[in-house]
């Protein structure tokens, strides 16, 4: 008798047979305990007196009661919810150490040797102690830069891979619709096509390049896109409250990045608390199985929004229907449900078949063995180098400030001799960064008024009001200091920032904003403004004479028209990072050019919402009271020189534009293809984005930019909601933002079946 | 060789033999004419000198254009848009003779003796000169009684018929969902069942009991019912604008309307402007012909809004092409457009085919044949008796006051013996009719001063300010007589009177508003505040200390949370028609029981939009900086007694409860019906009116009110859009509002298919 190796312990067989020969020795508990991630990853672990780390008994009880552990979320997590700070929690330096006393016991416990699935928050970056925080997927979208996106998302990949984690959660696929909602600083932005490219881009980063099905590399990590589908478009605004959007709207808008995300290869989608056509995404099979799967031929993991499954109970009357029903409509991996807990139970009931247990367990047992869990089920990659990390969140920060108006020509700040750099978001870091982010250690980061202090400019500074609430009792204070400079850098915007007094629901959003909170998951704001003492220093600011400068920190576009009237400068910088402050400053001082392009429209009230550049081709005179269109729109963005877009040139299918620097200084333009429907089979939107390219010019220099026009530009959703490019004619329009688009020298094009190639499917 | 009478003149030959032999012999150009009805009527004819009518080169070039006339819109329109006023148009006693006069042109000058249809709007009554004015289809809502409604729609289409007009263009099928829009006051509100039970009562009120397809009395009016479908849901309340709702959303709140007038037997539907779908409803094969024709089983007339079709050329690249798109999809009578007056040239370009025209011809001359208007091509029925009219509209008026508060109880008015009467609303009847209104004759109508006044007690008046605009001039005097009453009655709002310096589009919709119109047609409003000054006036008036009553007056819920949260007591009149300032009156004196429910939820701001009673079940827990539930709820209204609900008792289908009136006056509460769905294959609505019933009581009665629960209450839109009844668990509640609703004690209902009977098919 030879002594031989199972084959699923064989790390030289194909993945599929691993899976299968694995499947085929597992109870029917072991399969339903691969399904679930109920435990908070915090609840694992403690530190014990000597600093290091021991299990929870409820840990111990927990891989009791699976016979194993499919998945364990949050162990490295650390924010106000969880509780988790650096006194308790695990840092760069012992975060392996954690995730491997875990994974052994998970391990040991498991009949058959199968290791636990870490997964874990990397919205912008990874949301741990020690973690690199990015700025926030909205600044990323104003970067309209892929490139260093996937640079930085490799890097947030490979701290996650060094800490012991596994899986990274990041949203991308949500796009921004309603500003009112708190999640806005999570979408790339409002277009499905810049969505898109920063999807493929967070893929690559995060996964690299492996084959179909392959094994990731040490330092990579598959990614959980979220949300599938629609969260952007919740009526209102609200979070995770229903969505009434038509299939038409669901494939145009909210569904190419998710499209783009799983032909780049993703590995997980995370399906979206919100209803599409009446049913959750958790259970809604059409989606998650029809379209996903079926149509799109995705293989990956689907895991469910936290709770999201027990939530099904509400239609099914208990929750082990719900569970079942989640699993048959393709939810593989629960977050925290008790539904999931009793699937052995719906088989019982026969509410689902040990078969459709089987397919999801497959797809959990897959990713485990492409990530080479078998094998290495504790081996972490070297951390990596936190300069580079720090380099890249501050390059992200500095590409997505936006110079949204400077009529004043007081930009860059080089003729000021004295700043009163004032306001609440003037001096802080924590507002800064975003939800979701980890407690920073003492001294991380820059505030703008560090960074400007830096340079030995005469510096004034009082903070004038808090973010929030009406108290005014600062504002003379910076009245005086704005009176006394030159120029003033009025720093104002909203906040993400959990304090330890936030309340949270169940799923870690956060309940009622109590402190400074105005966004977020679970802070919605309905009016759009700043808190109302921030809107009264404005107006004393400003009323002092002195030209102000006025920054917006914020996770979502609030309505500050009076800025855009009155203040001699206008820039957002969003959520930039611990080093948005350097990247504020950069901008300012004209150490870096403004070259961020907003990912939104930025309305002037919540009461012309829905703003967006890609509305559809209806003739709309406007409100009785307001504009109908935004205060700045789509796209838009100034530099500190000017460019010049000569027409466009087709010559078979590539479009050309010389493109001048017409002004005295270095500047990078972002050239914009837009695609205007003429005759179309369905109503088109007035401009579709389909095309960018940032372009560097020294002054006077010109350069010809070229477009190749191919299915991915010209495809549109039929009356059949298939993506198909389909014969009529368009328009090519290339310019600075949408709104020059609209007035921009078009090029027509008669599109004809010839526009797809044998080889090329669109989108 | 008998003489014979031409099959197509026989009266005793049934309807389908005479169109058929007429369409035989029609040329195409006469075909394409009978589709048609590009003239605005009032271009038709002019005064003469000697007070009588002729008619214009215009008219005579349109009918030997069209070898005929198929339609004639707004012969007898008069407002600002038209220009038409009691010294250019006819009036109630010279309105039949000018029809008559157009109507004999058009006989003699159609080869085959073709008479035209005079198509008319009727939304609030004949808009005409001399037309009864009814409160607007808001108000109507709010009387929540198809019963009074039935009365008043049945004695406008006498109106219209008595002048010769034929066919009633009606708002019906509008669903309330943002008031931002201007046309909020066209709708029955935001609930479809209670706009379903409207628009059978205007349908069968109009149209009378006739046979299927039969004919008309003379005194009966084909109803084309506005608009189909989906345009209360334009984006942004945005007028004619995109609609993203998806199919399920059009199904449970936006056809059942449409569904309910076509089942009672409707003429004829008028196509939205606003897209579905990818596809404006004039266009939109699926809705017009595939939902309407082949499921709803539809046999009567589709008719494009004006300009639709034209506007088409958008994505077909020309007219002729948009008229074949618009035909083939289902449209059979064009209002305006060019597109329909080339369809020769489109069957010549095999664009559409001779049958596609003739099946559409059919429809237009079988509508003519069912008016008799081969036998009576001019004969109207006699004018109904104004005093009839009055009485109707006045009782719709009261019926519609709601009563929001009245904390203080300062209502009814009886202990008051000085009163002020103040506001921009206070004296004026033109800013209570509603958009669409003819120029009224001087005397008719009543404000609430004149109604006051005609009490006898002691009444002091000023405007205090202007509807619009911040003038405060006013306010010092409106301060000096609140504070020397006893109590003031404070009456503001909005207005849609069209003035002669408004302007308008080319389809008669409001462009810019100046004058003080901030409502109606082309009227949206971002903000949803009353005018500046009217604000500021509310605060001085409040702060006088004197109890303040306010009343609104107004086309839409205004945001005005300060007059709820510090008047003594809030109304809302809605826009009441002519004599509404009495029945507000009638109210205020108690000499009526505030009846009205409102038929819409009451936002606190712009801000929260959307507010609806019926939205998806889905927790949440408010923005930061506001509720998400609605100042005031569906179905809310107060009366001067109370009622105590007892509990719901089940009994085989019927659900009882014993109603109590438990105060010390006689009145009046509309018992409402709401379903809860538990167990259920769709995402269910927290509530869904599905009953209703108004029962008078006098102090200390107590009556038990029965509802039968048949298809019509449980019927739901299942996972295939069909309606049908579903097995699963529901919740029966009973109570004064959805609010109350929510806390009300349930009945549970296991349904199941018994619930449909073999004769009885859902909605």
């Amino acid at each position: 008798m030879t002594v031989t190796t199972l084959l699923y312990r064989d790390p030289t067989a194909p993945v599929e047979a691993r899976v299968g020969d694995l499947l085929a020795r597992m109870t029917l508990r072991e399969k339903a305990g691969q399904l679930n991630q109920r435990m908070y990853g915090w609840d694992a672990y403690r530190r014990t007196p000597t600093g290091g780390f021991e299990l929870t008994e409820a840990l111990l009880a927990e891989t009791e009661r699976f016979a194993g552990l499919g998945a364990l979320y949050g162990l490295l997590r650390a924010d106000a919810w969880s509780g988790v700070d650096h006194t308790t929690g695990s840092g760069a330096e012992d975060g392996a150490e954690l995730a491997h006393l875990v994974q052994r016991h998970v391990v040991e416990r498991s009949r058959l040797g199968i290791p636990a699935l870490f997964v874990e928050e990397v919205p912008h970056g990874h949301m741990a102690l020690d973690g690199t925080v990015l700025p926030v997927n909205l600044a990323v979208g104003a970067t309209w830069d892929p490139g260093l996106y996937e640079r930085a998302a490799a890097h947030a990949a490979a701290e996650l891979r060094a800490r012991g984690g596994h899986v990274a959660l990041v949203s991308a696929l949500d796009i921004a619709r309603d500003p009112r909602w708190g999640r806005t600083e999570e979408c790339f932005g409002e277009d499905p096509y810049l969505a898109a490219r920063l999807t493929e881009a967070l893929v690559r980063g995060m996964q690299g390049e492996q084959e179909p099905g392959g094994l990731f590399a040490p330092d990579k990590a598959p990614v959980v896109l979220k949300h599938f589908a629609g969260q952007g478009a919740t009526v209102g605004g609200r979070n995770s409250a229903e969505s009434e959007l038509g299939p038409r709207e669901l494939h145009e808008i909210h569904l190419p990045a998710a499209r783009a995300g799983v032909r780049a290869g993703a590995a997980a989608v995370m399906a979206a608390y919100n209803e599409v056509d009446g049913m959750p995404c958790s259970g809604n099979r059409a989606l998650l199985t029809g379209l996903l799967r079926e149509r799109w031929g995705f293989e990956g993991l689907v895991m469910a929004d936290g709770l999201a499954v027990d939530r099904l109970a509400r239609i099914t009357g208990d929750t082990v229907s719900a569970g079942a029903l989640a699993l048959r409509a393709g939810v593989d991996l629960s977050l925290w449900d008790e539904g999931f807990t009793r699937l052995e139970e719906a088989v019982a009931r026969r509410l689902v078949s040990e078969e459709d247990l089987d397919r999801a367990v497959a797809r959990v047992l897959r990713l485990k063995f492409r990530l080479g869990l078998f094998e290495q089920p504790y081996g972490p990659c070297p951390f990596p180098d936190p300069a580079a990390g720090r380099e890249l969140s501050t390059a992200l920060a500095r590409a997505a400030v936006t110079l949204l108006h400077d009529d004043q020509g007081v930009l860059p700040l080089t003729a000021a001799s004295s700043v009163a750099v004032l306001g609440p978001h003037a001096d802080t870091v924590a507002h800064q960064l975003g939800d979701y982010t980890a407690p920073q250690r003492p001294g991380t980061g820059t505030s703008v008024l560090d960074a400007l202090r830096r340079t030995g400019m005469d510096i004034r500074h009082t903070r004038g009001c808090a973010l929030t609430g009406a108290d005014l009792s600062g504002i003379p204070a910076a009245i005086t200091e704005a009176a006394a400079a030159d120029l003033a850098v009025l720093v104002l915007g909203g906040s993400s920032a959990r304090t330890p007094d936030t309340e949270f629901d169940a799923n870690g959003a956060a309940r009622t904003a109590v402190s400074e909170m105005t966004c977020g998951e679970g802070a919605d704001l309905a009016g759009l403004r700043l808190g109302a003492a921030q809107h009264t220093l404005l107006d004393a600011v400003i009323a002092t004479g002195t030209p102000t400068v006025v920054v917006l920190v914020q996770g979502r576009p609030h309505a500050v028209p009076e800025a855009a009237e009155r203040a001699a400068a206008l820039l957002t910088a969003w959520y930039p990072g611990p080093w948005g402050g350097e990247a504020i400053a950069d901008v300012l001082l004209g150490r870096a050019e403004p070259v961020g392009r907003l990912p939104v429209s930025v309305p002037r009230s919540a009461g012309h919402l829905p703003v967006h550049y890609n509305h559809k081709d209806t003739e709309y005179g406007g409100y009785v009271d307001d504009s109908a269109e935004p205060l700045f729109g789509f796209g838009h963005g100034l530099s500190y020189t000017r460019f010049a877009y000569g027409p466009p040139r087709l010559s078979g299918r590539t479009v050309e534009v010389d493109i001048t620097n017409t002004g005295q200084r270095r500047g990078r333009t972002v050239a914009q293809l837009y695609l205007r429907r003429l005759v179309t089979p369905v109503w088109p939107r007035t401009l579709e984005l389909r095309g960018f390219r940032a372009v560097d010019l020294e002054p006077g220099e010109c350069r010809t930019v070229a477009f190749v026009l191919g299915p991915e530009q010209l495809a549109q959703v039929g009356t059949d909601l298939e993506m198909a490019v389909l014969p009529g004619t368009v328009e090519i329009r290339v310019a600075e933002s949408a709104r020059r688009a609209l007035t921009a020298v078009p090029v027509g094009l008669r599109v004809d079946q010839s526009f797809t190639a044998p080889d090329e499917t669109p989108l």
